[in-house]
């Protein structure tokens, strides 16, 4: 039976703060030394990943502590538990499956008198058929022509995922020539978002996925009618142009307004539904559902390796314990998430829900305060945009801020130019393994305005190409890497009770039964 | 004759120091009062807009000091240095000049013997006569066809600026009739990006502005030969569809490789570029000049309200200290940027380059250390969206997160839809103001994890309808903001000294020149 311990209470967080030394990055990355110190410091990770950690301020003695840390939070027995269907998410008491829509890990899983793990596949292989007919003609609109676009009407995690997702590959698919469709996004509430997707979107031939596990976000429904309005507008029928991904006790499962409708459950989050039908309607649809299935083969892969009990040969939970040193024992506020590589533009918006969302908390998971710093600020943008933009505050400013770099020794689309000696790429990767350099050993100068203080820690995800494979790892990592941080802390990382006050107050707003400031506001905005 | 000290220095500072007291936003916004303070707690600004301080954690008392230190620091006399052309660039020894090229401030500024508010209007007359050149077909391409696309081609100030402003009024423009091209944007060196815009843009009627201050900038230097090689293997003369925006001592100034130039110059810092040529080439391409016009009349108006003394009728100003008095009193590291906008998606990826890159720093402008906080990290996405993502953690995270929020009473489309007795847009308003209470107030809950702590301050500017005054106006009101915080923190806030050392050790990867650790990650990345 695993325990279930607030962070300030295990003996090891005990000792690690006791023992608080800070590693010297100038010291351990310089000479002979710092070439060892990359050979050593990184873990081999699914779809030919690593993760190196050289540039992060540890050495042997707090990596030790920091096995013997996940040891006694029993982290992988608690993913064991996890995975084999135990009630995780104590709050809304669910199981916390996930992990299952990529089918590799555990035991059978039964809830509500069904095998979760063939549910899944299931509708896995009717998202496969729906999309190949598609694909090949047998499902078209009214006039017998094929459709060419599908949009995604959703939010939150039926919109950040999938839209980072199918960003990260659609110019890989059409390298690759298995680009079917475009896919467009639309999630805001404001009116001009729906707007502007539909005035550059031909409805005749646009397939809509509307998405909503409860069939109920007020966000979906409202940007749904906006669509039908449109589509009525142009004499087409609606219920030939939009299919659902709900769960199967939803209002949407069964109407007849939909083509199809596709499955999810309770027990799987939005923020981890990308390899759900949640992302998987969309993506197949887009590039073919061999590309879906190979996408969750990484991340299947991946899981795997995070169930390794040895927290040293496990890239997720080292990642997360790491992040737990630097949050609790350094005490830095955010984490910077710097892919290089322009295909995963909004992967940093999916990494922040992902991680804010699950982690942002201040009560345990049985719902009692904690007395530790938990979640941090996650925000990113793409290198080498970003060392034009916030750098400058990220080497220079006053708070130390960690850093995700991501990177790929190749790129997507393979064209490139010879430009002072180098190709796009190699500058590309140049920069990311100066910048590295830059935060970790800093310069001495003495003029103070160009003098960097260093000891700003990284680590780097470094793959071959961003493929379905290595996608499916990275996205699997992070979404490891965060469950295995709230075990840390003890929270339950797969709610989100923080959300829920805007919308009851947003409700009493638009009935008018509001008074005092909330008024005063109110007025303010005309409503 | 303006002095320049360290904050910790001021007497007014010591004294909110010691008198900290923290302002109770359940208390001071309950009732009555509370009305009262919605009503009291906002100042007008150019527009049309209004900024609300309402859910701060401020009173009247708190206000009374501020306006002190504000004097104390000589905040308004120094935006008059700046305007009238003193070298406030300490580190580069340069003017800072970006306020006139919206024309309206100050005495006449002469620089390298030039009358610079002269020399900015004159880029701008140049700019509009050579768009309505291309808009009414003077200007075509071989072919002798109109130019239907422009590409900006920049990277850091000359993208992330020119870029949201785009985004905030295509849809605006495409509404109202003056939609006349689309833009687009390549900047980083990562050759996906300049490869997926390429593939996606008919080049033989593609306009491209070729934008680098120094002429010299690698990412953008690099991204014009990738533009240039496409243009060539479709047979186009590459001069025929380029033009530059850059500085009269660049390479790229008298080059008779593009079809027309236009100047800055080293007064006006990337980040503060909008409103130049950089922003107005693109701009008045894509909308006209005449919107350009409109953009850069609402700045003025915003930037005439920023030389108001009393810091209480001067909304950059207080929006300044406010957010001081969080950083270095109240300890907050970062503030989240939340426009109820989509229009807006990108404005805060601008707003995190303008306020990291201009004062994350950790010496004061004469290049000594100081003592306190600098500029806090800045993120953020378009509401609702941000709703269902990160928000969970700034209701219920173990760190309080300043929020600046965005509204407008109107969208930019006018389409919209009736569902459930309300409009998008009503629900859009309605959200933001729950949101603003739900902040401040929070909610007692026995259920600890349904409790909300309340007192995480916000303050809002709404306006009627995000028009190119408006935009012009929020822009300005930011960069004054930026500025003014600047200054009470002693900093130089234009310049970026930050961004070098990445630099020159990139430069020495691409050249082999590396040993040690960063050899060895040159070689995990195959350079």
């Amino acid at each position: 039976m695993n325990q279930w311990k607030n962070l300030d209470t295990l003996s090891t967080y005990q000792e690690i703060q006791k023992d608080n030394h800070a590693v010297d990055l100038k010291e351990v990355l310089s000479g002979e030394k710092g070439t060892e110190r990359v050979a050593k410091y990184q873990i081999p990770m699914a779809a030919g990943l690593i993760y190196s950690y050289a540039a992060k301020r540890v050495d042997d003695q707090i990596l030790d502590q920091l096995k013997k840390l996940a040891e006694e939070c029993q982290l992988a027995e608690k993913f064991e538990e996890l995975y084999n269907g135990a009630v995780i998410n104590t709050g809304e008491k669910r199981l916390v499956l996930h992990q299952l829509t990529r089918g590799q890990l555990g035991e059978k899983v039964m809830a509500d008198g069904v095998d979760k793990r063939a549910f899944y596949a299931e509708q896995q292989v009717k998202i496969a058929e729906f999309a190949k007919k598609v694909h090949n003609g047998e499902i078209v609109n009214e006039k017998g022509e094929p459709f060419t676009t599908v949009v995604q009407i959703g939010i939150g995690g039926s919109d950040l995922g999938p839209r980072a997702m199918y960003l990260a590959l659609e110019n890989w698919a059409k390298k690759n020539g298995c680009f079917k469709m475009e896919a467009k996004f639309i999630s805001n509430v404001d009116p001009d978002d729906a707007a502007a997707v539909l005035a550059d979107t031909d409805p005749e031939k646009a397939i809509f996925i509307l998405v909503s596990k409860s069939g109920t976000t007020l966000e979906t429904l409202t940007n749904e009618a906006f669509v039908k309005d449109a589509l009525k507008n142009k004499g087409l029928d609606a219920s030939k142009h939009m299919i659902a991904v709900t769960s199967e006790t939803s209002p949407l499962a069964k109407s007849s307004d939909y083509l199809a409708a596709f499955f999810m459950d309770d027990y799987i989050g939005g923020r981890y539904s990308s390899t759900s039908a949640v992302g998987g309607a969309v993506l197949s649809l887009a590039f073919g559902p061999e590309i879906f299935a190979r996408f969750l083969q990484g991340a299947a892969e991946e899981d795997k390796l995070a169930t390794e009990k040895d927290a040293l040969k496990n890239p997720a939970m080292l990642d997360a314990l790491i992040g737990v040193y630097e949050r609790n024992i350094l005490g830095y506020p955010a984490t910077a998430v710097l892919p290089y590589s322009q295909a995963l533009s909004r992967f940093p918006a999916h990494l922040q829900q992902l991680d804010m969302e699950s982690n942002g908390k201040s009560v345990n998971r049985f719902g009692e305060p904690v007395d530790y710093a938990t979640g941090p600020i996650i925000f990113g943008e793409p290198g080498t945009n970003g060392q034009h933009s916030f750098y400058q505050l990220l080497h220079q400013g006053t708070d130390i801020i960690p850093l995700q770099f991501i990177g790929f020794k190749n790129s997507q689309a393979d064209t490139d130019v010879l430009i002072q000696g180098s190709t796009s790429q190699q500058k590309l990767c140049a920069n990311v393994t100066a910048q590295i350099m830059a935060f970790a050993c800093g310069k001495q100068d003495d003029n103070r305005n160009k003098n960097f203080a260093g000891n700003r820690p990284s680590s780097i995800i470094i793959g071959d190409k961003l493929t379905p494979e290595a996608l499916g790892a990275l996205l699997s990592h992070f979404e490891n890497k965060v469950m295995f941080q709230g075990f840390v802390w003890n929270l339950n990382s797969f709610d989100q009770e923080g959300v829920q006050l805007g919308k009851v107050l947003a409700k009493r707003v638009l009935a008018h039964e509001t008074d005092g400031a909330l008024k005063a506001f109110s007025d303010l905005l005309n409503i």
